[in-house]
């Protein structure tokens, strides 16, 4: 039997983490589910999964969550200090899928107990990758890509020939602006950079979809996921959005792996990994696609690409400030303060007037991220005047 | 330091092989090398390769080898009983790529050595299937598929969660008469029956492609190399053959084996199987191809998928059978004595002729082989008349 503790599992993938955790039945049992604000969602799930801890991280609601699992036997805590304890829980297998900067202390706390860790937390990799990787090291953790390109390519190498990787190629459905002009991405309303082609998302992910910033943080998850430079990992658009990502061995032989576009797929695959557990996910039918689609991303109209691969080669806290300039200027964009393509001249011009200055710990993470969305604000300041 | 022998390395699998074995250098030992016809090629790879041993199918060529290889220290030999001594020396991998009837004596007495067999020769395991399989478990011996698709499905299960394997996919190119209309197929001539749009092949195997019984025999194998029944083996047209075979598992996951049309790459998957090499083979560039199509078959106009799953399900001798009247019946075609659409019609009557007989050995095999083509040609000499 497995222990397992889900961190954020009242988000959209803690739900398909809880979901997948009642088919795994009696496989496993839940020490710890942490949720964010909805503590109606956490008791029924700690309730259903006869969690040993539910941990809230909006101290105010301690008391509803107190009183919604009463009479239970269910452990009940709340507040950020409660967060990083609960996470520090010993468990075979953790999600951690808090998204954002509230994710890094609780994810390191995971990973320090050694166990398995399924990672959906990007800015633990993209803003304090060194960090995370460190921690990884030193408590012999293992981190599974919950990240659908990012898995497709962790499955790619089931083989475990890392040595003969070629390359990797992260897939990305090319947004809503795949095939419009510069023109008509300079003028782009936040209505228009929402409609995401394939996956239903939030926001602030739809409009770095939009702006292609979402494969730019991937391809510097991915290097540090898989240890590989800059320039083995590739993007190609894929308006399908059905292959998710490849690896390209030396050999000559390509191995993609494929899927409909449901979380639950690689979630599934990280909570069975090194074995696979059956999903209820709709199954590929490839004849009923007819034609899968691939082109070279336009990096002229996605100089997001160009800017994550000049953070990557550049290191230091350079993805930090890379990942806080974009948050910053993606909510800009979504307030009407500046267009569509001043986000990437909002994000580039943080990175030139920070560089890439040297990271030791959480802190430095946390003070060149709080540098970043100032420089930025600056910037958005000076585009609205 | 791996030993290894390839039967009919004069072939085009073969030469392959020993191209790849120079590549390999100093990981690799020759045992034996067996060639058909072409004594001055194969004693130019048994010298480039230090050959143990260099024999020669066709015995009255044994001189001519024997002259050939005078200054060196290979031992030289001829005959059928040779090849099948050849095959009986032990080494750790051996590439089995003896086409036809000729091929399954020697294959079965590698097999028999209980170590890695690469097996490209298909009749060892569509016409001999049982005997082969049974032959394999008793020598604890490793079986390889070198087949694009098989390999392809074996790459795919590089995880080896067989039990949560759903169903495997194997491309087809479709052959020259993917969108002919039915009248057309029927009165195609053999010029435009051998008119394959991705590989190139010789006669036999691109009339079997344009039929699509090359796939219905591939079908056939895939059902003994992966243990699967009919139903969970599917066909996928594909006319860019970059995709060779798939693999769904029970997750929702498809991980697909892509590559360019080089039997080099498989043959290097095997060689190198459970590491991987390096080869020179053509990378995929699948911006540059942009567009991959897949469709399901038609089987009213390719009644050899139907056929092959009919063998595949009545078992014995069906699929000996199956394949002994197609070769009788290409030959035939090929000879303008019937018309396309006449092969699967000879095929199915010797089917419905001589049923599933049970097949115990290989003198079994052999007899019902010789009735197949006995029944296929007064098939065809009623339609000829």
């Amino acid at each position: 039997m497995k222990t397992v503790t889900v961190l954020g599992s009242t988000g959209s993938i803690g739900c398909s983490t809880v979901d997948l955790l009642h088919q795994a039945g009696e496989d496993v049992a839940v020490k710890v589910l942490v949720g964010g604000r909805n503590a109606k969602l956490l008791a029924e799930q700690a309730r259903a999964l006869r969690a040993e801890q539910a941990v809230i991280a909006d101290e105010s609601l301690v008391g509803e969550l107190k009183a919604l699992l009463a009479d239970t036997d269910v452990k009940v805590s709340g507040g950020r200090s409660a967060v990083i304890e609960g996470a520090a829980v010993p468990a075979d297998w953790t999600m951690a899928a808090i998204t954002g900067a509230a994710g890094l202390e609780p994810t390191l706390a995971a990973v320090r107990n050694g166990a398995t860790v399924a990672l959906a937390n990007k800015e633990a990799l993209v803003c304090a990758g060194d960090v995370m990787l460190r921690a990884i090291a030193e408590a012999k953790a293992t981190l599974l890509p919950v990240d659908s390109e990012h898995n497709a390519v962790f499955q790619a190498m089931a083989d475990r020939q890392e040595a003969q990787v070629e390359k990797i190629i992260l897939t990305a459905s090319g947004g809503p602006f795949r095939t419009a002009t510069l023109e008509a991405m300079e003028a782009a309303t936040p209505a228009q950079a929402l409609k995401h082609p394939t996956w239903s998302m939030g926001a602030k992910i739809s409009i770095d979809s939009a702006s292609m910033f979402n494969k730019g943080l991937e391809v510097i998850e991915a290097a540090r996921i898989f240890d590989l430079p800059e320039e083995c990992i590739d993007v190609l658009v894929h308006p399908q959005s059905v292959v998710h990502g490849m690896v390209q061995y030396t050999d000559g032989s390509l191995i993609a792996q494929m899927g409909s576009a449901d979380m639950r797929i690689p979630i599934a695959h990280c909570l069975a990994w090194p074995e696979r557990m059956p999903t209820t996910s709709p199954r590929l039918d490839l004849a009923q696609f007819g034609t899968l689609v691939f082109e070279k991303p336009d990096l002229a109209r996605f100089p997001a690409l160009r800017l994550a691969r000049q953070a990557l080669r550049e290191g230091g806290a350079a993805s930090t400030i890379l990942s806080a300039a974009n948050e910053i200027a993606v909510e800009a964009f979504l307030n009407n303060r500046i267009g569509f393509l001043d986000i990437p001249r909002i994000v580039e011009n943080a990175m030139d007037t920070l560089g890439a200055p040297v990271i030791e710990d959480l802190a430095a993470v946390l003070h060149w991220d709080a540098e970043a969305r100032r420089v930025a604000r600056e910037g958005i300041v000076r585009k609205a005047a």
